[in-house]
């Protein structure tokens, strides 16, 4: 509870020391993560995504730093999920400038989380790190991901307003037009627009958004902009800005971010108790038990399905 | 018991019986799978996914029956899941000169599922279908689908060769490179070669394996070969049922294909054992229990996670 009280009051310590509770699963971090909720729901979620060599993340610099210098001045935090991200290590020694704009900027905080374990547990942590920078106070968080893979198209879904970045060139293309992404995109970016191609690309992703967007949804559909940006000169970051401002109206207007909230509170409740279920089970059964009905049913001896009503009724396999 | 022993001799009507008890979920099919289970394990599983307009059932069709007058005459069962696919329903009446290849052959059988429901049920129901195919004696079980989303790649992983079926122009490229499906293709296969571009798009996806496919497991790797066909003139096919014959093979010198059904078998029977749990839970609570809990957590009184292990703890939210 005083750790929670600590992080209302805007200590950069205590938040740290929380969100490496949250990550490790810890017991005192839970709860703290408990007692900030009630302040949670506040902060406007923006995910962003794209393949590495998009310039995703010095993007995600000079937005939040244009954000910072914007009507109101939201404070905002940046979760970094990408394992090659700037913030994780390794290129931060390169990149000084870069994060000089931000250093000592008290209204902004940047945490790298390291991909690692089962996918489940990745998306779960960093639901818990969003709540906990919610719940801090921080107006807009931003989760940006390196969006190569299912999960991290799940943990772009768990924003409000999800961005996916775009540079010209074939290579880039069919890395976001993977996995789906483009359907997710709430605003489309292609960055590096002052390289050879990039009207190319920014038409060619206006016709694929025109042809291939699904339009079941009922009521006023957002048509997602597709907006050229030279992240490290700062160009058409602003209108990147408004677009965020422009969208976060529009759920509002429309109801949507009530039924967003509920459907993910829906969704993530549901996970959480498939997994703690699991994870009960597992627990207070040997190991033994499973891998022994797992030999039987390599062995042919029993069918998977008949394997595990066994397991559940106690009768080993 | 019967049923399975019906289905065992080769009775067609038991077979399909059988099938439909096991879409429904139906206890009486359940156990005549646990009964054929033992006979299972034997017939290789060739996925074959691609977007619609792709030729991709008419290739299923020719490549059965080119498998039929092949060496050794395999049996083939076709499951197609995809919901435009030929097989079930609308486009029948207007193809009757292709299915009219494959009927009346007794080695041949042929199985339409709709999309319904949850994923995972169509994942899980898609298993048991080629497990009764399998057991049931088919030498060469191809499961068809759509190849849009995740549910389509799990599917299609199911199976020991993934074909991933292109056509030339780039709307299909697009859909093709979705989903990350390139990266579970076993084969690729460039249909309707005979159109502009075709080249072009064998090139393209060459020069795109090289470059995207990960080298990371250990051992000699199979280099996925991008093969062009003509299905409705047969063209090529003879060399696609050829590369098919050539992976299965690699996959049992290597030990792939022991490795592979114990992965499979242990992630089956968690996603079994998961869906089971949860399952009983839902069936032994009450609605409103899980329902109060959710609309606690949105008024913010309680956070997602304390709420699940309130429930858990029988103690409400």
């Amino acid at each position: 509870m005083e750790l929670a009280a600590r992080v209302r009051k805007g200590e950069r310590r205590a938040l740290a020391r929380l969100l490496t509770l949250i990550e490790n699963d810890d017991r005192d971090g839970l709860e703290a993560l408990s007692a900030l909720y009630p302040h949670t729901g506040q902060a406007h979620l923006v995910g962003v995504t794209g393949a590495s060599g998009t310039g995703k993340s010095t993007l995600v610099n000079r937005l939040a730093y244009t954000l910072r210098r914007g009507p109101g001045s939201p404070t905002v935090a940046i979760v970094a999920v990408d394992p090659s991200s700037p913030f994780s290590g390794g290129a931060i020694l390169g990149d000084r400038i870069r994060m000089h704009d931000l250093a000592g900027d008290p209204g902004v905080f940047i945490r790298s989380m390291a991909s690692r374990g089962a996918l489940g547990g990745l998306a779960a942590a960093t639901g818990g790190l969003v709540a906990a920078l919610d719940g801090a106070g921080f107006a807009i968080v931003m989760i940006e991901t390196v969006g190569a893979g299912q999960s991290e198209v799940d943990i772009a879904r768990t924003a409000h307003t999800t961005l996916v970045v775009e540079a010209p060139g074939l290579g880039d293309e069919v890395q976001a037009i993977k996995a789906g992404i483009l359907e997710i995109a709430d605003i489309l970016v292609v960055n590096k627009a002052d390289l050879p191609g990039a009207d190319h690309a920014v038409r060619m992703l206006r016709s694929t958004l025109d042809t291939a967007r699904p339009t079941g949804e009922a009521g006023p559909a957002w048509k997602p902009p597709v907006l050229p940006t030279v992240a490290t000169k700062g160009e058409g970051v602003e209108e990147l800005a408004q677009a965020i401002f422009r969208h976060r109206a529009f759920l509002g207007e429309t109801g949507r971010l009530e039924q967003f909230r509920r459907d993910r509170a829906r969704a993530e409740m549901e996970m959480l108790l498939r997994e703690s279920l699991f994870a009960y089970w597992r627990n207070t059964h040997a190991d033994g038990e499973f891998e022994a009905a797992l030999e039987r049913v390599l062995a042919r001896q029993v069918a998977p399905r008949m394997a595990v009503e066994m397991l559940l009724a106690g009768r080993g396999a």
